[in-house]
């Protein structure tokens, strides 16, 4: 028995030796506590094993006795030690998980980057205004009151909602105070609270394309989406009216998403007049409302019926979407269910982000930096509709009056063959197919998708480059 | 006719003098089309209204013609007008809302703010260290690599997940490594993603006191919960076996939420021997694992074994639950069923913070923060202690070894009686009973859950009174 623990004590002890070399934070007894912990874990102590008693063990390390016993004492609490009046401490029968010592295992595999990001919807992560959002982030934190870090009210600060009344109005129409707008984490999270919630009910119209993630949102909320046509004015939106049950209708009307044009005037009133008639809710995504390249932005359909339409915004566009910040602005009457949709403890974006939006609005940098982007964006997509007129002439690029992408018209049938050279050559961006609602009545259209937003400036060249050469050439000439 | 327009001029032009003097950014043709705009919503344009043509108002205005008819066109794309050849441009007929002129309702009342806060689970929103944050914002944000602003890996940065590894190994002994842990918002969002995104199965035992909004996410997600009782060793996970069907047990090991004891030893390794007995998950909610005040903290039950517990933590009662800053670690299997609910556009923590975390605990700044903190609520139980030693000394605080709060023992039938007068004093806190569940087979105990973290230094000591005031006699002195 004294020879078993003698010899323990010397594993012990020249265990510890190593760790307390490795040194790590933390008093002796922190140490020699993770020390024991780690040879637990690791099977040089095996389940059962007697321990040394800790005045030996103190001995031998050259520690105080107390500084041992109550580290045994705690390893106990902890379940890796057992302690039997009269039989000594040993380690813990379970304390080994089951298998052998536990390599850690690589993270998952992720796919490799692409070689060009030509993704719709991703602004250029170099954009971010680090210097000025820092600048904001400094005096917002500075100014703000101490209940800011206390638990908050759950439609987000009264500061970024203020910030946001008067921002919405200016730049985009939209008719509301900071009491009817709502921060959440982006349009996913919108539609996520609206529709899981149950504020509204399904069936919902949608655009016959339009965000996947959107409608795999909506399935599993268990609602019914109901896909409406396009034309060259937008969505048909004076097919409301015959589509029997639907309650509520999804829309992009500032730039159709992906196609990309404005919904007509007489669109835009027909689809608040079936709202109006029967009790209808229009949810308005205005995803990427403040990039319009020639001429003024139009204004949200909001702004004609604020009991009718929910707003949704979001900076996943204009600054980065992994800030996860964006906003509805309500009816009144919906603003009481969102928020028990909610719940206190639902994920909202955090204080600090809030608090920094609010002070970057209102100093008039988020002005600047939408101006400084748009013609940065505006740019990019000269270059494109330049290199396609020269080196393409018989593809179209549509949609090109706004936005972070164009939609570039491919002959018939193409389209699945121009994705997969696309993918063989690792460029990343998606086909029409790829937004098609699989129940959409018009024939399948043929094109591209192509963000040209994303890419650092140094590498858009190559990357418009790359989209050419995988174009189709002009029928006949094969 | 031409009268008609003529007065209308005049009236647009006075009404469009006013917003051009109140100003606002943007160019003449920006202010002009918002005056417009203006104008319809408040009714002084009323629908159906013919406008004088674009020539006479610039005149009138000393516009360019260009800008009038420009700003013209814009209002007819936005569905505010209607121009139609020969017959001039009116007011669109369903521009003006249902209703009259809307006057912004004000803010749906919230409670008046209490006059003591003894909330649990809440600390002092004065303590959040303002400059220390913004110093590790500042570092991480310069430092952060341009793709950090893109969309980024749904597990959150890896910056922070790497910091949290070797943080959480250090402090609460939990064994992971970066690849295991997901960031989210925070204790709510992970049991949301973890049963409403169907990755665990109920039905699922819950402690027998615990916190109503994890049962009320639970039962949002139709997870059956089934009550383990609670005795002076914590959860009887010992019973766990005899639980037919349960799948998953949420705990909370180092410091019983409420009633505030640890989990024994032997209790620690039933709860682990029932999962890997029979294919079980333990959810260990480690809330306030870092606040312990009289020996060091308990360590982590997912130590025991990483593959069978699901361990959740956060900055919320470390630094402020504004933040929504949560992580889960995650038993390899459940990695990748986690991220497929969470979604590529789940809500989860914006990137600024996961960063500025990140420097803040691989600083030292964490470290600082809490044991600044610790000392501090260590201080705030001792004078609660104190007090209720001397002012009510037949009341027995318990679970004050650990955490932001404590438990004091009522006399039984008076919990009731105490709870409403708190609610007449404006004092905020609840009974015990708020935490029941209500399947729990043991007699209900009377008793005030009482928060001492949450008021601000100087309100501390009038709370305390307050509350000693409420505090029923000693039986048998009524």
């Amino acid at each position: 028995m004294a020879d078993s623990w003698v010899g323990l004590a010397g594993r012990i002890g020249s265990d510890l030796h190593l760790d307390l070399e490795a040194g790590g934070r933390g008093s002796r007894r922190a140490v020699l506590g993770r020390a024991l912990r780690e040879a637990i874990r690791d099977g040089r102590l095996a389940p059962g094993t007697l321990l040394p008693p800790y005045r030996s063990l103190a001995a031998d390390l050259g520690l105080a006795r107390n500084t041992v016993a109550e580290t045994y004492a705690e390893l106990v609490a902890e379940g890796w030690l057992v302690a039997r009046q009269g039989s000594g401490t040993r380690v813990a029968p379970r304390a080994k998980p089951a298998g052998s010592p536990r390599t850690p295992k690589a993270a998952p595999a992720r796919s490799d980057p692409p070689a060009h990001d030509l993704r719709q919807g991703l602004p250029d992560p170099s954009s971010f205004p680090r210097a000025a959002w820092l600048a904001s982030a400094r005096r917002a934190l500075n100014a703000a009151p101490g209940e800011a870090f206390g638990p908050g009210d759950p439609r987000g600060r009264a500061e970024l909602r203020r910030a946001l009344a008067e921002y919405l109005a200016r730049v985009r129409g939209v008719r509301t105070d900071p009491g009817t707008i709502v921060v959440c984490s982006g349009s996913a999270h919108a539609l996520r609270l609206l529709f899981s919630g149950k504020v509204l009910r399904g069936p919902l119209a949608v655009e016959s394309y339009g965000l996947p993630f959107h409608r795999s949102i909506l399935q599993a909320a268990r609602v019914r989406t109901v896909p409406l046509a396009l034309d060259e004015h937008g969505a048909r939106t004076t097919d409301l009216a015959e589509s029997k049950g639907v309650r509520a209708a999804l829309l992009t009307p500032a730039h159709q998403f992906p196609t990309g044009g404005p919904l007509a005037p007489e669109r835009r009133a027909a689809a608040v007049d079936w709202a109006r008639a029967g009790g209808g809710v229009l949810l308005e995504d205005d995803y990427d409302g403040e990039f319009r390249y020639d001429r003024e932005p139009v204004g949200a359909v909001q702004g004609l019926d604020p009991q009718r339409v929910v707003y949704l915004g979001s900076v996943s566009k204009s600054l980065s979407p992994a800030l996860r910040l964006g906003w509805m602005v309500l009816p009144e009457h919906l603003v009481e269910p969102v928020l028990r949709a909610k719940g206190e403890r639902e994920a909202w974006a955090g204080v600090t982000d809030q608090l920094t939006l609010a002070d970057f609005i209102e100093s008039g940098r988020y002005d600047r930096h939408i101006r400084r982007t748009r013609q940065r964006y505006r740019d990019r997509r000269d270059r494109l509709v330049d290199m396609l007129a020269r080196r393409a002439p018989h593809i179209a690029p549509t949609g090109i009056a706004a936005g972070l992408h164009a939609v570039l018209r491919l002959p018939p049938g193409t389209e699945r063959s121009v994705t997969k050279a696309a993918a063989r050559q690792r460029i990343a961006l998606d086909g029409l197919a790829h937004f098609r609602h699989p129940a959409a009545d018009a024939p399948a259209e043929d094109g591209l998708v192509v963000g040209y937003a994303a890419p650092a400036d140094h590498a858009y060249g190559a990357a418009l480059d790359a989209l050419c050469r995988i174009l189709p050439p002009p029928s006949g000439t094969v």
